[in-house]
């Protein structure tokens, strides 16, 4: 059921509609805007309190600039539901991270209003700094590009990298610094110290002005005084105002901080900022969940809530949770680093800004100085790795999947060539679901298997999950280790730990005419699969290879001497993927079968739930008795 | 002939043999090992400016600080000459970049001195991080953590990530900022300016107490100016101090900027920060080529000079030009870029740094407005280039394929998933020589065919380059073309463009039994190696397969229906490359043959001529022609 639209918001389908309004309307609009948004939320769930603390600014932004020739990039995205309501989404909102719905991130194919997609962080200045270079050599001096990043992405590197770039390039970019002192878990690093202390009352614009007002006093200790305070005063102009600032160091002009949430001030400071050309940074600062009390308590729960809420209580349903339930996988993760890190003292954690995510929060209680939070920043997640593991540290790198292909090279260069013992531990391995095409992790076999020494796994339940991560402990080699987002299959999954033999699969099934191979959880499927067709005389055999790296070749080498037949099923791209592996040691060791893959097609693939989408993709339990019906 | 030590340095083994020495000798000793340098250089080439310009450093770390105990990482590497020389490797120097010679950068398992293995650039913080966290768990206060990295590789995103984490951990980590504002090219973006702003005397440090001295003066107006004074001084404390410079907003101490090539006040300065704990950086200012005028004069061309060299008059000897010799790919590049930049309005070039190494220098040169040097910033480099197409320009961003594998996430999602016109070069495709490991672009076919909306393709020639080039600009898709390091094989290379068409191999060679299957340049190889087994009454077809995405599928039809073996010859990793891509048809489509498969096998490959390494690996010409006479 749709949110109801109020009286003024109503009648805004597009940008244009909110310019006819008058300065005084802005505010109620503003007002409308969030209690939709909560509305909304609190039917639909999702990531609204991004949003909600940039309710001012993108209505603010939309009145102010000449949407959408002048260009708003979004950084990660999840803060742009205001900006879809008022640009043509409204009505279709509630379909928002639905299957065939509207997307959680702005999509150029969805709206031209969407100027670049976003759902990976910090790439909003780059992009903005590409197009307002763009416009300058189109002669299109006019147009305003726009970058809103939040205070968390700013620590990843390529936002420094386009800051740096764009300090040094003529170009009419403004960079709105959206600082609510979050990435999805609070931020951490030096530079948000240094925001929050430019924040503050005691620094930068207050002692600034305090110093001025303090050398006028020299004036009434006559001439002499007077020509020393205006030699002090000059030369203070030579160091504060060119260099006393981060980003004027980086030749930004710096503007604020000013409140996000006063959108008459908001709207004025744009319309002066728009006067101005070249490199500038406006410094808002904002609440994450403004307006809505509970999400301003507790930003962490409300961050993207995990149910339906009452707006009123802040009540969220629970699931049913009358009988157990498997735990999530990152869960199963979080739990167990604290027991090794508990029997082994070199057993480290690293997370980039995802303790919660991870569940590596669990260890980041129990031993805050074991667990090490680096920011949104995976290149120095696993190098900073690295150098702790060549000291003898045996780290566990947790980053999601989709994240880890920003650390591919540190991966290569600073790890797998040089051999150190370092433990990827890859969550979010494969469809997503709801997050969509920018979050799913459909890259990391294919790329890691490419790479030397890397030893690539992944579990096929919470029990495998522990004893990957126990074997790896022992394997003295870059291990990497991937499993899906979401609940597991067992129960009982706190097994005692076992170590498993690298590059050995397990024979799951004895079977006639087909073998199947799978790789991690898509082995549930096959097993469902194989109860089902067995009703029709299909009696396939199932075999785990638990490695995409290295390969067990005794079990492959049982296969296609026994099978002419072999599905392949995997959560992950077809191109390059575990299938390909299996393929190339085939027609190494000259074995001929009839093969079949299944797995993430070369496209990219919608959001939706993980069921409809591995329906999509024609990798779940229906589409393996499909397969092995065609194969028989 | 390895070059002589001088008295000094002859006595020199190990720091611990330097560490012996009287203060008074270390400026002796830097002559010597200078002279070393270029007398070594002189005879065999090699990347030297870098480490003539820290000869001073190289010394006063390794006299001040306890090596191999304490631990030194010096980013990119190229600058560790010095540090080569004087732990244990002088006499085998020689050897550097040959074949089985020492490695040409920093490589744990070649000395424990060598701390961490560095080629690519930016990540010395991060891994100097790790050693000091983990040194601070493992109880060793009094070990000490050092990064040595240039301005250049300051812009790199990941120095960033690490400086912003190393500023919030406790940790006792020295930065040493090797400011010659070179990396390989001139060093460009905002954090240049600002060092070079930081550096020239009317700023920061002399300002800072320029205004100390002049607030004095306000002690002779008596009680209140001095209150007053003591007031304002007060606050600017809290201002320059704190806030007034880049990195102390990062919550570094800075020291400097001060002359790296006053080896006895280095020495000094040095002794004094090993007593300062928490995260500090010193600025030093040096000279690349450093004591070789010729060098200062021309950083650019003596930043790895081609050839030896006469060290009185600089003369380096030229290779013999009697005959005209086909360009490097490289120039073919550069050349046409220009030539398409001329002739469409919407083309721009863009580089991370390299407008030398990729030959963009000519686009440069003659269209300055319409090239790009974005820094060492390959991340940034590929979403800069993503927002100039969401504006409708067509940007060719040329990358090494080493480098590529830095933006990974970039080429996914920030060109593919939204099916920008972005048209990437990956220039030292395939295994690159002496730079070795680190450097080789092994992966670059594997990860980019996984890509989906990607195209990628290798061309066989100098004229196919250029094709390749045009093809993509009509393409209107992501669009990857790699090109091997090195010159290539047709004199006549400037041909009138054509635009193939994409996804469609050639047959270059009618053939009996045995079909080979090339992309890119070992396409040479093979027609090399067909000329010599026809000899023996072999035959085979040969097919160059031009783009390994989209594979041309009636090209393989006909392939695999006519011929029962096949020999597929490619430039890159085994796992997951275009052969595997052929699998993948052949399992799809179902057809069986014998398959055997030459390329870059799944080891780190080590440093040596192009040939000796094809050689190793077993791709060259005698291998394809080995590998024809065992299929036929």
């Amino acid at each position: 059921m749709p949110a109801k639209p109020k009286d003024l918001l109503k009648n805004i389908e597009f940008p244009e509609d909110l310019r006819k309004l008058d300065k005084s309307q802005i505010e109620a609009v503003c007002q409308d805007l969030r209690d939709f948004l909560i509305d909304n939320a609190a039917e639909h769930g999702g990531h609204f309190a991004a949003s909600l603390g940039v309710v001012e600014l993108s209505v603010a932004l939309h009145y102010v600039f000449n949407t959408p020739e002048d260009k708003i990039v979004w950084d990660v995205g999840h803060q742009a539901y205001g900006h879809k309501i008022l640009t043509g989404r409204r009505e279709q909102f509630h379909t928002n991270r639905q299957y065939k719905g509207i997307s959680p991130f702005p999509k150029p194919s969805e709206s031209e209003y969407d100027a670049f997609a976003v759902g990976h962080s910090s790439t909003s200045i780059s992009a903005a700094l590409g197009m307002a270079v763009a416009s300058r050599l189109q002669q299109q001096p006019q147009k305003q590009h726009i970058a809103v990043i939040g205070d968390g992405s700013m620590t990843g590197g390529i936002a420094f990298e386009g800051l740096n770039n764009a300090g040094a390039v003529d170009s009419n970019v403004l960079v709105i610094l959206n600082d609510n002192n979050m990435a999805i878990d609070p931020n951490v690093g030096a530079l948000k110290d240094y925001l929050t202390d430019i924040t503050s009352s005691s620094t930068y614009n207050k002692v600034r002005s305090d110093v001025w007002e303090l050398l006028g006093k020299f004036s009434k200790f006559g001439d002499s005084a007077r020509e020393i305070a205006s030699r002090v005063e000059k030369m203070l102009i030579g160091v504060i105002s060119k260099e006393s600032n981060f980003f004027e160091s980086l030749n930004f002009r710096y503007f604020g901080p000013i409140d996000g949430h006063d959108v008459d001030h908001l709207v004025h400071v744009l319309e002066d900022l728009k006067k101005i050309p070249g490199p500038k940074i406006l410094h808002l600062l904002t609440s994450k969940g403004k307006g809505f009390s509970h999400a301003e308590k507790d930003p962490l729960t409300w961050h993207a809530p995990s149910g339906k809420f009452d707006r009123e209580t802040g009540e969220i349903q629970k699931a049913d949770v009358s009988s157990p339930k498997p735990p999530k996988y990152q869960d199963v993760f979080g739990h167990t680093l604290v027991e090794m890190a508990k029997a082994d003292s070199r057993v480290v954690g690293i997370t980039p800004a995802m303790p919660s995510g991870s569940s590596m929060k669990f260890l980041f209680d129990e031993m805050p100085d074991r667990a090490f939070d680096v920011g949104i920043a995976e290149q120095h997640a696993v190098t900073f790795s690295a150098g702790m593991a060549a000291q003898g540290l045996v780290p566990f790198c947790n980053i999601y999947s989709t994240f880890m292909q920003r650390a591919f090279d540190q991966v290569v260069h600073d790890v797998a060539l040089q051999d150190w013992h370092v433990i990827f531990c890859l969550d979010r391995g494969g469809l997503v679901g709801a997050d969509g095409p920018t979050h799913h992790g459909a890259y990391d076999i294919a790329f890691m298997r490419s790479i030397p020494n890397m030893i690539v796994s992944a579990p096929r339940n919470e029990v495998e999950l522990r004893n990957l991560m126990q074997t790896a402990i022992e394997a003295k080699k870059p291990f990497s280790i991937r499993y899906p987002r979401g609940a597991g299959v067992t129960i009982d999954w706190k097994q005692p730990l076992q170590v498993l033999e690298v590059g050995k699969g397990v024979k799951l099934a004895d079977g006639q005419d087909i073998a199947i191979l799978t790789l991690g959880t898509p082995g549930n499927f096959a097993t469902e699969a194989l109860g089902i067709v067995a009703a029709e005389g299909i009696t396939p055999a199932h075999y785990d290879l638990r490695f995409a790296k290295p390969l067990d070749g005794a079990l492959l080498d049982e296969v296609f001497t026994n099978f002419s037949k072999v599905l392949i099923v995997e959560d992950g791209c077809l191109q390059g993927g575990v299938g390909s592996a299996v393929l190339e040691y085939m027609a190494d060791h000259e074995y001929a079968a009839k093969v079949k893959r299944l797995g993430i097609p070369d496209r990219f693939v919608t959001h939706g739930t993980q069921p409809e989408l591995w329906r999509e993709c024609e990798y779940d339990t229906l589409a393996i008795v499909n397969a092995l019906k065609e194969l028989a």
